[in-house]
């Protein structure tokens, strides 16, 4: 078993730390927000007063924190994870965070001597408690192999996406095309109720067809068909539209830097935030439906 | 066995009519383009030499032509299939078309006297060969009990999607989402490329995960991952360009006139306009990919 | 002086007519709703019980209605415009209806023996009061001809856009640019605004360089630069959204019949046509800036 | 009489160097390719071998660099402006780049004792040559104060947009309206083709109506209505598609950063990325009329 450094312990954080513990591991956990810290001792893990008490001697640091420019700090600063990890630490970014950030950061932990994979992660607060979790993993083999043991730990399903920043890469393709999609099944359902087709005869249809698509069949953002799917419970997330926004702006920043036209993805984007300014970040991103739905 | 008149006989309407030949109905044709009549005949298909040659005493009529106005004409011009096929003849009709001109035929028909489903398909050129086409129909439950048997001979799945012109809106809703979701995938495998992250890595992550769809783990538009699909012949069609804009225009066009709005729809029906403009309208729909990708 | 017969008496209609009556004519009106007729005698605009009874020997028949429809059912019913209007009847359709529907009265009243002009308006409720309307007139050169001095009575700007159902051509691509321009302007002041950019100075700068239009320097969208403009009165029109969408609509449909692509037409109905589902159909169009600016 | 450094030879840089000359400056220039300030030495630029050298004793440094990520490295290197300048020396950066970039190096800037503003320029290499540009500067107005006279030897309409960055928000702000409107009025332009508008008509009517813009009136995108627009030339710029697209996507990153939601400005930059990668990048911007137009 190994001795941990887990820096961010928050929604996610805390739980992801406290199956490391239940799997046997000595975690030594680090937030900003002290309370955070006092609050997950209750699961096991060890507080650290600070980033350096916390990788003090640690054999892996894991980081689950809200942007790049954080994850960038808490790495690159004096009194942070490079400089005070042992040599050959492995370091595990589970931040979802944008693609160059997380590669200036690999590129860093490589001259500092230490191991890193980047691996992002879906499945919620829900699949954070149950250790149910999907990484999404980018780094060398070597690394990835070493790593895969610990996220077995906190998640079930662990792909190696490739090189460096390529987690990220793959989580926020595949949150694109999930954020277009969500919407493509609310503009169809709309369209339905305008021309009478009722909705579970569109579902009965298009789940079937070439219309499938998990935002249809696994999280319908009308109420009825699908019945786990958060429409049936007034849109209260599962995954909120201020996440879904987060990822489709990454996805148009890693687009415009990487030369890529992505006119869905720019188009999503633009309807998250016209819907999120409406007042609905905290519901889930299903809840889009109600902005382009007819009454 | 029924005495079936069949109207549009062009590379969907033969082999359809031919497949009811087969299935032991008779079958009367009737293009105006005369070339296609004399072809049918070699599949048993009776030549009739106007449209009211091929209603006469016909126990049900099938049409399967381009768009609303031909249907409109066929059905309700002096010498058409309304004034002229004998009273309570069952009408089918296969063609894509507009919902509102749909629901006017479907009135036309009950005013005169027939019983009538809207029936349109999917599945291609292929399929009507195989016999596997798949019809969503619209229209009252004992016309469809009706169609059944014969729409069988003609397909594998038919599915009753509600009352008049239902058959149409479901038909649109679904290749409505069908088009965004094949520019979604295509999108996200262009980032993918300007990423660095390898397509195969995309697609196993994501055929597993919250952005699978049918147009990508059924349809792929990048050659590989999908054995079968049209990119790996470098985009023959399938189903063309020039027919995914012909849907997604429908598609506007009913959220036009019923209120609704569908802004990936719309930016879906431009994005095929622009890729049929520039060539491209003879190609597999799933070709868009490369009007999207970096290259 | 002519005899005109006056048809659709509404917000825009009465106006017209009454400053027909200003100018020596001798009108005659009719409305579907009599409570319109009855109060525009007060105009001195006498009243008709019915379309034939309105245009009874009448030397011009002009129509001011809502959509296609209505002026189609209008000239071509039995009881209609062309069945009893005097033979070489100057029929102006001042309506605002889509083109297919504008060219079809045209081949109508050409049949029926009448001279026909489209000719629909721009100026809102304002320029009807006053007089001022700019009219975008199709038809032949001899209608044009004739129908100026009688549209010079209702409006100060009367330009011959081509043939027939070219007025209402000219208006809805005229219309597209502003929609468009309109939301444009809102979206730079909501950047500029995000930016820490002032908004008088955007205006300064913009209104004289290449990103000046009619939308930011005669009708700007945020209050304080141009007095006049609706946004300093909390936005009531004016040019309600409700009429916009309905523009765009018209431009969405003649671009969809006539093959054209036009994606931020396309975009700009579908942000419209969120705006008036959020309950702004009776706001100011410029009102949209509150849709897209941050708060 | 000041002591000029300009770092930064090309297009544009070398003749705004030159005019400098002429008003009287003692130029000394750098730029990273050789070849360029050896050219620039027959304007009367005196050649620096090394930034350090161009900035030795100067009284101002100008910059006129390709992107955010050169300036910041001009300024912030060791042997860069900001440690090699005299105190007090008065910085005048002339590129166009990202608002964030931009306010960074204000701050590195004032924490070095210079007094700095951002001026980046509309009006192309002929407004280089002529001295015709426009500045639209950001920084403290006691900078602007001191900046002004220098830019006047360089342009000719020099504009306060306010603080630190306001002179690129400027920029961006009226270059996303400028390609939105662009965009517009060329769809208009094709639905007016489609529906058999005149062309001139069309122009004739919106230039004096609420569809006039800058687009329309001064770089219209069809060849004719305007003598002097680029479409009469085949499209030669001018500003070319590739400077818009760069304008565009630093407008969506300022967008993003500043959670500005700007749905027009996104489908504007994914078209001209559409547009580009299509090899017009080196065409005039308003080519983009050659992408929608029906043919």
């Amino acid at each position: 078993m190994a001795r941990i450094a887990f820096i961010g312990l928050g929604n996610m954080g805390r739980p992801m730390a406290g199956n490391l513990v239940k799997a046997g591991h000595t975690v030594t956990g680090f937030d900003l927000a002290e309370a955070n810290v006092t609050a997950a001792a209750a699961d096991g893990i060890q507080a650290a007063e600070s980033l350096v008490a916390a990788v003090d001697g640690c054999d892996a640091a894991i980081t689950m924190l809200p942007a790049g420019p954080q994850v960038a700090d808490v790495f690159g600063r004096e009194d942070g994870v490079l400089a005070n990890a042992p040599s050959g630490t492995l370091l595990i970014d589970c931040s979802t965070i944008d693609v160059s950030t997380s590669r200036d950061v690999h590129r860093l932990a490589a001259g500092a001597g230490c191991r890193m994979v980047d691996a992002p992660v879906s499945g919620g607060v829900g699949g954070a408690e149950a250790g149910t979790l999907t990484f999404m993993v980018g780094g060398e083999t070597e690394a990835f192999a070493s790593a895969q043991p610990i996220l077995a730990a906190m998640g079930k399903t662990i792909v190696h996406a490739g090189g460096a920043g390529n987690g990220q890469a793959a989580k926020i393709c595949n949150n694109m095309v999930l954020g277009i999609t969500m919407i493509a099944v609310s503009e169809a359902f709309a369209l339905a109720d305008g021309l009478g087709l009722d909705r579970q005869a569109l579902f009965d249809i298009s789940s079937k067809a070439s219309g499938q698509c998990w935002s249809l069949t696994t999280y319908c953002p009308v109420p009825g068909p699908v019945p786990t799917s958060p429409a049936n419970r007034d849109y209260q997330p599962g995954f909120t539209a201020a996440m879904m926004l987060k990822d489709l702006k990454l996805a148009q920043q890693a687009a415009n830097i990487s030369g890529t036209t992505t006119p869905l993805g720019a188009a999503a984007a633009s309807l998250y935030g016209l819907f999120c300014k409406g007042g609905n970040e905290t519901l889930d991103f299903s809840g889009i439906f109600k902005m382009i739905d007819v009454e």
